[in-house]
């Protein structure tokens, strides 16, 4: 890293690498954080560490006005899974034909660094900035997630210390850097449903109430129709049944209850709660006595065009000469933890080995990441 | 027993208590049908006893000429289940208040014990009665029935000795002793469907193609609608799915197969072959891979009313002062390998214990049937 105006590009790879070598496979951190901080620290940062529960995170922040712009990411990692799947250790780091490999090359450990290259040399060209800059960086984002992004923006709001704008380093770029930012997601819920009917013989059933047929009409009525047509920044709500079990291995038996767990990916038209209430509905058309347990990972959220999107997108046009496609598709991230406080968006490497074997990034396409993630300080201070 | 003209009917009671008191639980004969042979071999029956894996099977027959009537019956018990649930031994075959208890009591030793007190009565009063009379009781009705009737049956064809009319003494009657004449029973078949999709993330459905909406709408289509209304003689066709299952733990994740199994109970409208092509239908309206396998125990069959039926008819009358109703409800019996060589009606006693603890008939009840048995062989070879 280096400080004063910088003629030569700071370069990530070096910090990647050492984040990399770091075991940091959930819960664990295994030192990725003081490697980090270690890093921030002769920049300027005021660093803390903080504790929940076995998680180790880390907030750090440049500066005390506004605004105030948060990167939001984790050093944490999903298990290297079987080492024959592997053609090097996967904490080597090992740079081969111009490509990083390890597990969090692209999830995420290379973000971090890019962001912290591209940082280093915006502050290079801005030692007097405006505002400030904060890393939120947990080490429970792969795991349960709940003693990392939550817990600390609970302790920032309680300091006073909420950003105005947050970009998470997410692996969101779909072939080309930067050519999707990543402005919502969708809403996850999953539905356990057990459905109570009377046992009796196959060979009576005016006798029995059988079940298996009102959770079938029930599903029936969930799936027939798709849920809606997608919103203007959304795709349409999915409902997946991912489980039906009843568990009698008797042919001549009509059994006493059957079980469905139900998956639905919801944009922003709906809630956890109209959705409930949907499956309730469905469910009381039976007339019969069930259960249903909700778990809800994460409402939808939607950062709307405005100054910090727009910031974004100038950003990516200049890096890459291309609009990005404001995307809210895939799975949830700790984006929906800090979308209740200020505008997020999540924008970062292009992610096709995440979570595989063999994960790795190309050296240059971090080098680029690293530029851009420079052009978004400078369209976000601008 | 008594030979000769006798003033007094033959009591069944001691017979039935005889039978009760050997353990025949399924496969075990547990000398149960050397009772019955030493008590129709004075009567001028010659006994075979055969033997097929390991059941035990008595073919008894008096006379040689016809018309051949053959009672059909069973000495195999269920077992008694837990101790705890009953009041006796199951096998102490104990008179209480004029009530008999024991496992077999009313399905159906206590009916083999009336058929041979009524046969006995009759040959009394027809000493050198036309035709002949067969007794066919099988150790292997309560089990797989593989080694038993069916069995003896062939052996019986082999011999040129198939009847021309058989009774089978299973407890039929609803309320009242004789108030049904079972003319017939329902098929009876088990569907094993595994159906394939494509495995995926729930988040993302598009990509993945989702087995459980797929059979869920196979099931829904199978089961929307009655299959029929029923026919001259029997009830409507049921279609019951005892079993669907996924095994899936992951919410996330979209299962690569789903298993259903369906038991079908059909009438005289439908063949086992038919109602297969039914499940291919619907299986082939989602243009799915998918595996079924059809396990038939028995197809439908019906005795028509005839010669036989109206003999069944006219001793019930003669017996009780009503018309007994002509039924093809419940489950299997072995009737169903009898309806394939001659006319096969089921009459005996009332059943509301059989296969329960406890397990009891009235011993009035049995004195009826035998009394009713005898009028049987009356009307029979009138």
């Amino acid at each position: 890293m280096t400080g004063g105006a910088a003629k030569v590009p700071a370069d990530p790879l070096p910090l990647a690498q050492a984040l990399i070598r770091c075991p940091s496979v959930t819960p664990a951190d295994a030192g990725a954080l003081a490697v980090l901080e270690a890093a921030l620290a002769p920049l300027g940062f005021a660093c803390h560490r903080l504790r929940f529960g076995e998680i180790e995170n880390l907030y750090a922040r440049r500066g005390s006005g506004g605004p105030h712009l948060c990167f939001a990411g984790h050093t944490d990692v999903v298990p290297p899974g079987p080492a024959e799947g592997w053609r090097d250790d996967p904490f080597s780091g090992l740079v081969r034909d111009g490509v990083l490999y390890g597990r969090g090359a692209c999830d995420m450990k290379g973000a971090i660094a890019a962001f912290v290259a591209g940082l280093t040399d915006w502050l290079a060209a801005h030692p007097g900035h405006p505002g400030s800059i904060s890393l939120l960086i947990t080490g429970d984002e792969e795991g349960p997630a709940k003693d990392g992004t939550v817990r600390v923006l609970d302790w920032m709001a309680g300091r006073g210390e909420i950003p105005d704008m947050a970009l998470v380093g997410e692996p969101t770029s779909r072939v080309a850097l930067g050519d999707i930012v990543k402005v919502g997601r969708r809403g996850s819920m999953t539905a356990y449903i057990t459905l109570f009917g009377t046992q009796g013989h196959s060979a009576y059933p005016q006798r029995a109430d059988n079940p298996i047929h009102r959770l079938v009409r029930v599903l029936h009525r969930l799936t027939a129709e798709p849920i809606d047509q997608g919103s203007a920044f959304f795709e349409a709500t999915t409902l997946q049944v991912t489980g039906f079990d009843v568990g009698n291995a008797a042919n001549n038996v009509i059994p006493g209850e059957a079980r469905a767990m139900l998956n639905i990916r919801f944009n922003d038209l709906h809630s956890s709660a109209s959705l409930t209430e949907r499956l309730h509905a469905a469910l009381r058309a039976e007339e019969a006595r069930y259960e249903m347990r909700v778990d809800c990972s994460g409402e939808s959220f939607l950062t709307k065009p405005g100054p910090f999107v727009d910031a974004l997108r100038r950003a990516v046009v200049r890096a890459t000469g291309r609009e990005p496609a404001l995307d809210t598709g895939g799975g949830t991230s700790d984006a929906r933890f800090i979308a209740r406080f200020c505008p997020v968006a999540e924008l970062g490497g292009v992610g096709s080995t995440m979570h595989k074997a063999n994960e790795c990034v190309p050296v240059q396409e971090l080098r680029d990441l690293a530029g851009l993630y420079r052009l978004v300080l400078e369209e976000a201070f601008a």
